[in-house]
């Protein structure tokens, strides 16, 4: 039997000759006329998508009647419109993806926030004599990771490496991972938060996630906490944070992922946060920010899907109880 | 026979309990009435001192005749009247003391500049679209390190084993030195530059350092590369770096040193270098941030003049033909 294979984007040429070389039939939306897409999709057996903007999954999902697998080129499944998909259909992500770029885009907040660099004096004293400026010590800190998976395992093991931090995790079930010194489950979260001086939130959103970081959490912070976020904005309450950033100047907060209002995420988010001297924004760039990191994603959910063509059992499988 | 030490600063209780365990008198000049400061310079036979604006050396080395030994506080010693100091008193630095202080600030410098967060906006598409702020990779890069010394060193291992970078050292010899993957001497500069996708510079200022980075040198530069200074900012030129970044707006550069005119480190500079949007700049406050930097290089400073009280060889001479 002959896979068809539809993708929602152009593939890059090596994509196609990996495929050609399973013999599957591989449909590329953006190269097909209407109909073409319409026959495309009646047929296709595997859809490859980021699922966002440039394709509607519900309003397709329809047409699919022989999807047996949807595998996103995006490391998130949050946006997924996951009632609508029928519950035969394997869902895969592409986790692990992005690790490299979003965990140097965590530590490079980190470090812009930790010495100050999100708003430089050139007066000495101003600058050290500063709360929102005062350089803070990297070396030896205490790291804690929410979010043991690809991207918070590399933001921890440049931590360990590059910087000795002592690194504390946190993931659904307490599991230990590579390059942690202790991990605990999401429960003891309120626990663990104090003896943070770096905190780097790497979770995706599902049902345990979403608003995991409110006030209270919040207010537990260490005094002069740094803590970023390149998971999902929607983690962190964001009327809590604008609040509790408003009072305790000591907290530098960056962000990379924003706030999801009617499918869309934000920017700027509705809270005046971006205009709070100990906050510092970008707007979602961590992962796509190079065409080479695009491709490389794009390779990997091939690569995944190659796994399902050969019989093996693909990486990253969704379980869609996170979710619904 | 009692060694008489005077030290320009008040020592931390740590390093008067030390020194009285060696049986030495320690006068601290700003305890003591002007006669008795004059008494105690009388008989000094070691100077603590930064020698910067707290202690005017070249006016008060006349009245140190017993004095054999000067140890400075800080890590640069470019500052220091070599012409008025007899020939016969050895100095000694204190390199090595902000090593991890001024690393840690070097890549906090590197990792702003690569992801664009010195100037960040929140349109995803300008962000990435601007050669001001598409963010660059930083993982495997070519990190180039002029000045293999305790900083050098430093920045190449967080580079190395933090972002698994390529490090090309640049040291007057050539020899090798631990972190770095090869290194050149000086006189090759020209042909490495090119291959350098990050160029660190941590000399110290002397007469073989001094204007080391000219037009020609930064004109060199790789396509899109990034430089930080936290060495000396006379180990570059003022005019050259001024008219080359505002030329090739794809350099982006950062620097917490800053040039001295008449004795003193001017900020902000002569050029309107700081109103380049390609030019970071922080007040030269990488080493001396945090109180507890300063006493443990303070410290150190006194480990090294008890290393002479014992017999022992001091560490951090200095070799005056260096400067003069």
């Amino acid at each position: 039997m002959v896979t068809t294979i539809v993708s929602t984007v152009e593939l890059p040429e090596r994509a196609r000759e990996m495929l050609k070389g399973y013999g599957v039939d591989l449909y590329e939306l953006p190269r097909l006329s209407r109909d073409e897409q319409l026959n495309a999709l009646s047929k296709a057996e595997v859809l490859l998508c980021w699922c966002g903007r440039e394709f509607d999954l519900a309003g397709n999902i329809g047409l699919m009647r022989r999807l047996k697998v949807i595998q996103t080129f995006s490391a998130g499944v949050d946006h997924l419109p996951f009632s609508a998909i029928p519950s035969n259909i394997e869902i895969y992500s592409n986790a692990g993806a992005y690790s490299i770029p979003v965990a140097e885009h965590a530590w490079a907040m980190i470090l812009t926030l930790a010495k100050g660099l999100h708003r430089p004096v050139l007066n000495a004293r101003e600058y050290l004599g500063n709360e929102l400026t005062s350089p803070r010590k990297v070396f030896e800190a205490t790291l804690l990771v929410l979010g043991t998976g690809g991207i918070g395992r590399e933001i921890a093991r440049i931590g360990k490496e590059g910087f000795r931090t002592y690194n504390i995790g946190i993931n659904r079930s307490g599991r230990l991972a590579e390059y942690f010194d202790e991990v605990h489950p999401t429960s003891r979260l309120l626990e663990v938060l104090p003896r943070a001086d770096i905190v780097a939130i790497a979770l995706p959103l599902n049902k345990y996630t979403m608003g995991l970081i409110g006030e209270r959490e919040l207010r537990a912070l260490k005094r002069g906490a740094i803590v970023v976020n390149v998971g999902r904005g929607d983690v962190v309450r964001e009327e809590d944070l604008y609040r509790v950033l408003k009072e305790r100047q000591d907290i530098r907060f960056g962000t990379d992922v924003w706030w999801v209002h009617d499918g869309h995420e934000e920017i700027p988010p509705r809270t005046p946060l971006t205009t709070l001297p100990n906050f510092l924004g970008t707007p979602h760039i961590a992962g796509g920010a190079q065409r080479d990191i695009a491709e490389y994603a794009i390779m990997r959910a091939v690569e995944n899907v190659i796994r399902y063509i050969r019989g093996e059992t693909p990486v990253n499988r969704v379980n869609r109880d996170d979710y619904i």
